[in-house]
Parts: structure tokens; C-alpha cells; sequence
């Protein structure tokens, strides 16, 4: 067996149409990189960005059939480099494949004792980051302040919730399913949750009276319109995420711009990339909350990685509960399978 | 005749389908109330945003069928008041009829020596605090970068678009008309004008080669989308008026969320209301610029309360040019008939 036979990658075998399948990918044999920094891959995200990239709508670009999937890696260099010393723990954005060489300027190491590491690619990675930043520059939570969030079990959506609970907000969340809502009542202390499935305006209705002062935004689509028609006076919306409309094949339109002016609103698109600089600040803060208990996550995570097709489609469906990661075979498994807080 | 007969009102006949017709109005005998400042009416001020009252759909509340048609009037009292002496020039909402009482506490003084008085329906009234607002407190204009302004030959869009010259933008206005774009440039400084008839993106894209870095809303609709595909990194949007949808019996869509998150644009609800702290700077400022010459405006003159309907109809359909206004028969009329720096 040649070394691109052993290490094979996952490629994009044809672009997905509406929800994506596990067929729409393939393993190709593909050697790694001449150049760049050697290291083996421990996990892949999964992330639902993915998806738009496949339709060649992502500010980050489109991925199309033939090439290589790739996504923020964490990896573990096997020389040295600028990263580090052989060894090293750092998160790149790389092909979706065991053994990789990668740009030295790429490798940014994660912190030390990170367990597991994995959460560099989520409540402590690139949604937490988003989930702060939106936070921060966009809601401005204020007290006593109605928030709802979308996609709440995800792990922008959790952190999105706990980080307005614990700036004194109203936290309601709309979710997928009934032990999504369970857990973030329980273990993310949101004040309530509403399956998406339910009539949305009734339950918005019911859970926020005085209608809805602070939107996170991960999905578009139906959930968007509903909670435009139900801001408050001065309402902050940030517009993240478009799940409703990455497996669709047509743009569809949105919320009239009446609504923004009868509630005189701010919506602002939310782009993690533009936020690199709160990054520091983002880990500070959330790993603080992690270690008191005050920030409740979860993962869901795949093995090997011939899952990583199917945990990107389950995810795609919403099957999945928590930050989605591929774990490949070159990490032990002696680690937890799911982190995070659990419900009392 | 009655003091009823001899002073009618101008009442909605029936609520407009489509683009109103002067026979959506009516003349009702109606005496002015018994309470409050007498006064006589000098200027009707005929605003877009009435249409959406007319449809139940603007945040001032409707104006039902049987009902008076109201707006800001410039009146001269006929008795001593809180405003000042017999004779004092104020604004205030009110009816549309020749003599009215108004309570006194609505009655606003306006700067003595206007002249004409209407420019305090105008471009020192509300459309003028409107457009000052949007540019302060959204736009934020920066040097170089490039406005773009729907409905630029009104109030509103002509003096935001000066405005954001004066901060060193490229100011680009969407026009009806080929002479409303003459003036634009002529007399007002705009850098281009787009007809609105002519196929918009080409004429977007042609403008504006490097994007749009702010876009003033006076119209919703097409218009909207059209911008919003071409929206700059971090540009800004002040949603302000929905001329195209006013006339429209179904609230249409928007455009799609996905378009600000590409542009982590931030789109903002701009209602006049909430910015009178700014009035007095925005008069401070606007007048100075009108006497030194740097703020072009036009005004629109209908005669006589029957012309009423007339204007507001001709207004929605696009055919005035400049701030519309009835000038009450009370009004001696040896007054220009429009104000404003003209091209040279």
C-alpha cells in the first residue's frame, strides 16, 4: 500500500442536493503535502458553514467536486516548528485526512491541558469566539432584556444563552428536540425553550411577552421572520448562521425591511473571522466560566475518519446535540466521549 | 353658509387600492375644535410615510376611512398662547382644514424670519432631521467611501446626500427623473444619478465599482435588493422609508439575511421620532449651510386645500420634485413658489 493509499482524504464527490448524503463524498487516496510542517490529525470540525461552502456561497469559498473537505483541524506535530517542539497541540485549517503537512504560519497551538482538545474547535474555538463576539459587539445584553437564540444546543447558540443569562437577560431558546430543551434548562439555565417543529409565533408569544429584544440568529429563514415580527422597540439582532437555507437550492428572500423600522432595530451580520482580535479575551473568559461550572457545553463526537461524511449530514439534519468533532483514530480513546456540564 | 361648511376638512373617502386617487379623499364640513390656540393653517406638509398610515401600517397609527387627514401644518396663531403672542409662525400635527384650534402644548415655535416658513416642514423640519439623523447617528460617513441614496431628489435623500459629501463621500442618488438627476448634480453636488426605470444593478455596478460602503432606504423593494447585493465590507444601512411598498395591498419579503452577513453590514430602523435631541444641531447646522450656499433643496407648491389629495397623490406616484407642500389660501402669495438654490 502506498503512503496515498494509506492516508486518504475526504473529497467532495459531488455537490449535495438539498440535505447533504453520505454518498456525496468519497475517500481518495491523496499523500500529504511536500512541504509545510508534518503532524498527525486528532480531530476534524464539523461545522455548519460547510455546507454553504459546498454551494459556493460562504465568504470563505466554495469547495467543489474533486476537491479535498477541509475545516479547522487540531493536529499534533510530529517535528519541530515555529508551532513548537514535536508534540505540539495547535488547530489549522486543513484536508479532512490522518497525516498532514501543513504552513508553518498556519499551526496556532492551543492551550496547554486542554482536555479535551477538541474544545479549541468549539466552546473554547471558533464558535465560542462567535458566540462572544456577538455578544459583545452586536447584543449588548442588557438586564431583564429578552434574548432568543436559534439553534440553541449548538455551541454557539448554548454559549450565546449563558453568556446573556449571566449578563442578567431572559434567555429562550429554539431548539430541535425535547432533550436539547431539557438540557439547556437544566444544565445551561435558560429560562425556556421552543421546539422548532411547534408553531414558532405561538410559542415566541408565550415565552416573550413583551416581545424580543435580542435575536442571535443561526438559522434564516421561518424562525427569522417569526422573531422579526415580535421585536421590541430597539431590539439588536446578529445575523450568524443560515441553517434553514444551506440545503436549499434557490435564495430565498427575507424579512420585510418594515419590520427593522417599526421596531427601529440593528441587524448586523456576524462573521467570526473579523473578531480575531477577541479571541484572548473570549478564552480568558470562557475557560474561567468553564472551571467554576458557570458554562455548561456538549460535544458530539464521531470516530474515525470514514464517519466524518455521515457526522457532517447527521449535523446537516440537526441529529446531532453539541459542538460535532470527527475524533480520528490516532487519539486514545480513554478520553470522555461527550464534555461538558451534565444536568443535576 | 356655517362655520362648519366654511371650513372643511379634507377626510379618506375610502382606503386606497393601489396608488391613491384623489377620489380616496373627500372635503367634509367639520368646524375646528372648540378647545385650544386658534389658528390659521399656512402649509400642509404631504408626506410619503401618510400612505402607510392610509394601510393601518406605520408606527403614527392609522387614519381609517370617515377620519380627517392629518400631518405637520405650519400655522399662525390668532390668540395669545404658550407659543407666543397673537401672530406667531408654529408647527404642529394637525388637520387638514384652513382654521383649526390645536392644543397648546403641540404648538412648536419655528425660527423667526424662515422664509418661506414651509422650510420648517422641510428641509429644517422633519425630513431634514430624518436625513441629519440617519447620517450622524448610521452612516457615519468616512471619506472616500461611497452613499448611495434611493428617492434623492426629496427632502430627505437630497440633503443626506449632501451631507455625505460634505464628509468626503461619493455620493451617488436614484432618481424618477432625468431633471431630478440634473439637479442633483448641478445644483446639490451629487456625483452620479441612477434612473430608477433603467436597469438598476448596471447602473449600480457601474457607480459603484468597488461596492457600496452606505445606503440610505427611502424605498424598499427592488431598489433594496439591488444595493444589498453590492453592499461593501462594513457597510451601513439606514432603512428610513418603503415608497415602493406603500402602495402595495401585501406586505412583500426582504432581501436575504445572507447578504449582510457577507458584508457584516449593519442595518439599522430609522424613525424620526427618536432623534428630536438632535433637532436643534440639525437646525443649527442645515441653516448655516443654506446661508453660506452649501445645502441645495426644492419645495413642491400645491395651492389651496382642495390641491391636497392632488399633491399627496402626485407625490406617491412620483411626480413631485422636491419637499411637497399646500400652501393655504391664507398665504399672500407673492412668495417664491419654489425655495432653494437653483442650478447655475
Amino acid at each position: 500500500m502506498t503512503e496515498a493509499q494509506s492516508n486518504p482524504c475526504v473529497i467532495v464527490a459531488r455537490c449535495p442536493e438539498g440535505n447533504p448524503v453520505p454518498e456525496d463524498f468519497a475517500l481518495r487516496p491523496a499523500p500529504a503535502s511536500e512541504f509545510g510542517v508534518a503532524a498527525e490529525v486528532l480531530y476534524l470540525s464539523i461545522d455548519p458553514y460547510l455546507r454553504g461552502r459546498l454551494s459556493g456561497r460562504h465568504v470563505t469559498g466554495a469547495i467543489a467536486p474533486g476537491e479535498p473537505m477541509e475545516s479547522e483541524l487540531i493536529v499534533r506535530t510530529v517535528e519541530n516548528s515555529a508551532a513548537g517542539p514535536t508534540g505540539t497541540l495547535a488547530r489549522a485549517f486543513g484536508p479532512w485526512q490522518a497525516r498532514v503537512r501543513l504552513p508553518e504560519q498556519a499551526l496556532v497551538p492551543i492551550a496547554e491541558g486542554l482536555d479535551p482538545p477538541s474544545l479549541a474547535l468549539g466552546v473554547l474555538g471558533m464558535p465560542g469566539l462567535t458566540a462572544y463576539a456577538g455578544v459583545q459587539r452586536i447584543l449588548k445584553p442588557a438586564s431583564g432584556q429578552t434574548l432568543v437564540v436559534s439553534a440553541a444546543a449548538g455551541p454557539v447558540g448554548a454559549t450565546v444563552g449563558q453568556l446573556c443569562k449571566a449578563a442578567g437577560a431572559r434567555v429562550i431558546g429554539i431548539v430541535g428536540s425535547a432533550e436539547k430543551g431539557d438540557w439547556l434548562r437544566k444544565a445551561a439555565g435558560f429560562d425556556g425553550c421552543i421546539d422548532r417543529h411547534a408553531p414558532l409565533g405561538e410559542g415566541l408569544d408565550a415565552h416573550c411577552p413583551d416581545g424580543i429584544d435580542m435575536y442571535f440568529d443561526n438559522v434564516g429563514g421561518a424562525v427569522l421572520q417569526a422573531v422579526m415580527e415580535r421585536l421590541a422597540l430597539n431590539a439588536r439582532v446578529a445575523l450568524c448562521g443560515l441553517m434553514e437555507q444551506y440545503n436549499q437550492t434557490e435564495v430565498p428572500p427575507g424579512p420585510n425591511p418594515g419590520l427593522v423600522i417599526r421596531a427601529r432595530a440593528t441587524m448586523r451580520g456576524l462573521v467570526v473571522y473579523d473578531h480575531e482580535d477577541l479571541r484572548e479575551s473570549m478564552e480568558e473568559e470562557l475557560s474561567g466560566r468553564i472551571r467554576e461550572g458557570s458554562l455548561a457545553y456538549r460535544e458530539a463526537v464521531f470516530h474515525g475518519l470514514q464517519s466524518a461524511p455521515t457526522a457532517f449530514c447527521r449535523l446537516m439534519a440537526g441529529q446531532t446535540f453539541g459542538k460535532t468533532v470527527v475524533r480520528m483514530g490516532s487519539v486514545p480513546s480513554c478520553e470522555a466521549p461527550s464534555g461538558g456540564l451534565q444536568a443535576s
